[in-house]
């Protein structure tokens, strides 16, 4: 049952004199009964606290206890799921099919985590016996504040990637709650705190704060004990806070997954040849109604015909589709100025809006996009912009011109691979995935899987938000120098009680010392 | 032959407009009689745009191009030693057999980086090739700024682990030289040009520049097409530019190693019974004059008599060693300048200056100590603080008291098990390594070592610079999504070229697909 409570260094707690605040059905605009209190200054230092407070009781805890715990997350969700998805679909409007599919994302991303602490190499056991007894490994950071997404209530919020690589890695956590889906967000929270109460992590470990105030996540990211932060949403956000974290006295890790406008680059035979192209593109351009990171918001065609049609066959395609509202009517308030910007850029872009949705596109050539930098601003939401090159040398400028991104595609058939072969080194310098064939929307979660980039995608491209590698934002490495074997972690010792995978004199191996 | 030119984008150039500098002997006073010239606004700008330029070339070289690049490096620098360690010595004034060891250190680096191309795995490919064909491999960041350390005129500047691991890694260098020791710095980067010249390695992927401006270092760290920087020296110049790295439009990792006070943890029974140890402090803490990261700062002891000999024994050890001068006569002066801070503090600390050398040895109470948290401040040079608890609560207070380090040491008996069981956790969330016996100099360049720390010994602790793993701070993942298997760079091709280890839908091996 949604309470509106918040959950205070493992206890939940009510607050008659709390600022309260509600959510919204964005399809119906129907505000929801449930009243929600937001956290106070003193709920988040005893939050906090008591995070920092149990820190060193859950790093040291066995691999086992942390497996046990994820899996009671994952029972604990599906034990409420029903009141999960309607409280899901409540809030978001997102339809049935999205917020199973949602849902069970979620969970399968806790098995990759359980997985991870199963087979256990990433914690990296390197051991030199030789000489100096050295051995290492990697450790948690410390407490970690998560702030929920918007655009995914359950996969990137209060038990999505963020918070459950954290809680695998040994840190605590404090989910800041995103208000859009508080009664989603809380509902999960609850379930994380039931399967806490059942494992041997101290339940002081896990923390649920909600609130609509800026200073909230302010507060969270300056405090003092906090040592690194999650965050997925836009660029204005994630680079106001990432600020706040490199000023603190003690700058922490700051990884923030901002999006990007992923560019599909179509090479000349492509664009000519594969008349499939269109519908593929339209259906990704407004796939959730344009709210994913991943989303193609610029399409590059490279068409020696001055009239290329390509962007009339795309305006086609799209007009066919009927999407479903966003997920707030704030997010679809700034997508309109977005496009009321672009419409009055006219002469040099041109503006197709669809009229059946919200679903827009833009054409322009690559001589005016090459002049504007600012075109290559995300518009989030269901809009794409085409960039019209008339030979390979426009689209090599266009690429060298782009920011960092989280994706970029690349579509070609055989005749084209002289042109690819000259573009591929320079998309590699900007993108954190690839793509040779298909659309940027979707996102595998798996070991190859890598979902961040050059800023501004990320703010540290060396780490990824998707996949089990996660886990490596919050672990640093610790070596242990002439240590009795009884008080290394179990990890280190000579008798490998986990039979881990761990590189001893230079070499992988599982034998014990 | 040190001829005080910039290395400018592969080129060496002269500039009569120079403005010029020389380096000083610190031991003879003697001004030396090389003129440098200072590298201007547009050597910068050239060197810069040159490493970029060469990125996409250098990034797509093979691992067996690398080597023979680093293999050259190494026979370069062996082949004009005898002028290398003539300028070493003559700029640092460091003695001879320092000189020699900082030397053969520096070779050794390399050879450490020779291997890791040499087995591979470090670029951790992972192929998922069920559903969507998806290959992750780290990719080089892009042109990294190292700036040469005054501590280390070798081993942590010009062909030090920074410019090492990033050449390694396939990103472009510029080198920042240190200006106290700008001759020997050069001749290290005339070998390192001579081997790109040898190599297939695009000579502008490296450049050197000299300078006695700090605006020199701040036009480097803030040019926008520098993707990383690594810095060695002190918190105040790290934190300093740091925060220019963060501030910058698109903000870059910067590594800094900005050394710690290393304390030296003593339980009381260890106090008692070994009389070993006030030699063996003794020695490390003027060790290179007390000039190394790792040198102990700090020493707790835990000693329930009021009246601790153990500052009367460590005194006594320090009186009878001699030392060499400090690398550089603004060093001394700044470490004089401490010293005499510490000195006006009377009466709550007790400072023993040695008489026939500037080491010297202060004593305070924990009580005193953890009401003044500045004590903790490095006091950069051949000094040490004692902290005397009288339990070992005042221990745990002053433990929990301390920010981030780079190594700690926690000296006992096994009678004092239960102690240590106690300090131990907290000194893991402060520490990059920690040291159960023997002192904190001498850091082993191997797998098992972490150099780095928690803020403020270093800006991510997430990362080493001693060590092969300093390799990742130049590297991030990049995936490929159904690329054509001509395309995927070599170590994600099915036929695995290089017989590395991968991971294949999660299983490590190193068949052909």
């Amino acid at each position: 049952m949604i309470t509106g409570h918040n959950l205070v260094g493992g206890v939940w707690e009510s607050n008659s004199n709390a600022t309260t605040y509600k959510t919204v059905n964005p399809k119906t605009e129907e505000i929801l009964p449930s009243i929600f209190e937001a956290a106070n200054a003193s709920q988040i230092d005893i939050a906090i606290e008591a995070a920092a407070g149990s820190f060193e009781t859950f790093a040291a805890t066995s691999f086992k206890t942390r497996i046990a715990f994820l899996k009671a997350i994952q029972k604990e969700i599906k034990a409420n799921s029903v009141e999960i998805l309607s409280a899901f679909q409540a809030e978001s409007a997102l339809p049935e099919g999205r917020a199973n599919g949602e849902l069970q994302r979620t969970l399968d991303q806790i098995e990759r985590f359980v997985e991870l602490l199963e087979e256990g190499s990433f914690i990296q056991a390197t051991l030199n016996t030789k000489g100096l007894d050295l051995r290492k490994m990697l450790y948690p950071i410390g407490p970690i504040v998560v702030f929920g997404a918007s655009n995914f209530p359950l996969a990137f919020s209060t038990a999505g990637g963020d918070t459950i690589s954290a809680l695998a890695a040994g840190c605590p956590v404090v989910v800041k709650a995103h208000p859009y889906h508080a009664g989603t967000s809380e509902l999960v929270a609850q379930a994380i705190h039931l399967a806490i109460k059942q494992s041997k992590v101290p339940t002081e470990a896990f923390s649920h704060l909600g609130g609509q105030s800026h200073e909230l996540g302010m507060s969270l990211v300056s405090h003092p004990l906090v040592k690194g932060v999650g965050f997925t949403g836009s660029f204005t956000g994630g680079k106001f806070l990432f600020d706040l974290a490199q000023q603190r006295e003690e700058p922490i890790p700051f990884f923030a997954e901002m999006g990007s406008i992923n560019p599909v680059f179509i090479l000349e035979n492509k664009v000519k040849k594969d008349t499939t192209l269109p519908a593929a593109l339209a259906s990704s351009i407004t796939l959730g109604t344009g709210q994913f990171c991943t989303n193609p918001g610029l399409i590059v065609i490279c068409d020696s015909d001055p009239e290329t049609e390509f962007a009339i066959h795309l305006g086609e395609a799209m007009e066919s589709l009927e999407l479903e509202p966003m997920v707030h009517s704030k997010i679809n308030k700034k997508y309109i100025q977005g496009l009321n910007r672009l419409k009055n850029l006219k002469g040099e872009i041109h503006t197709h809006l669809c009229s059946n949705s919200v679903a827009a596109l833009g054409l322009v050539s690559a001589k005016y996009f090459i002049e504007a930098p600012n075109l290559s601003e995300e518009v989030f939401g269901p809009y794409s912009l085409i960039v019209h090159c008339q030979n390979i040398d426009e689209m090599l400028t266009v690429a060298r011109g782009l920011s960092g991104q989280l994706t970029a595609t690349l579509l070609s058939t055989p005749e084209d691979e002289q042109a690819l072969r000259v573009l591929k080194p320079i998309i590699q310098s900007k993108a954190g995935r690839i793509l040779f064939d298909g659309v940027p929307t979707g996102v595998a979660v798996n070991q190859a899987m890598q979902h961040g980039g050059p800023f501004p995608a990320s703010t540290d491209s060396r780490f990824t938000s998707v996949g089990s590698d996660a886990i490596y934002r919050w672990l640093r490495p610790l070596s242990f120098q002439d240590c009795p074997n009884a008080l290394l972690p179990e990890a280190l010792q000579n008798e490998n009680p986990f039979e881990l995978q761990r590189r001893v004199n230079g070499v992988m191996t599982n034998v014990r010392l």
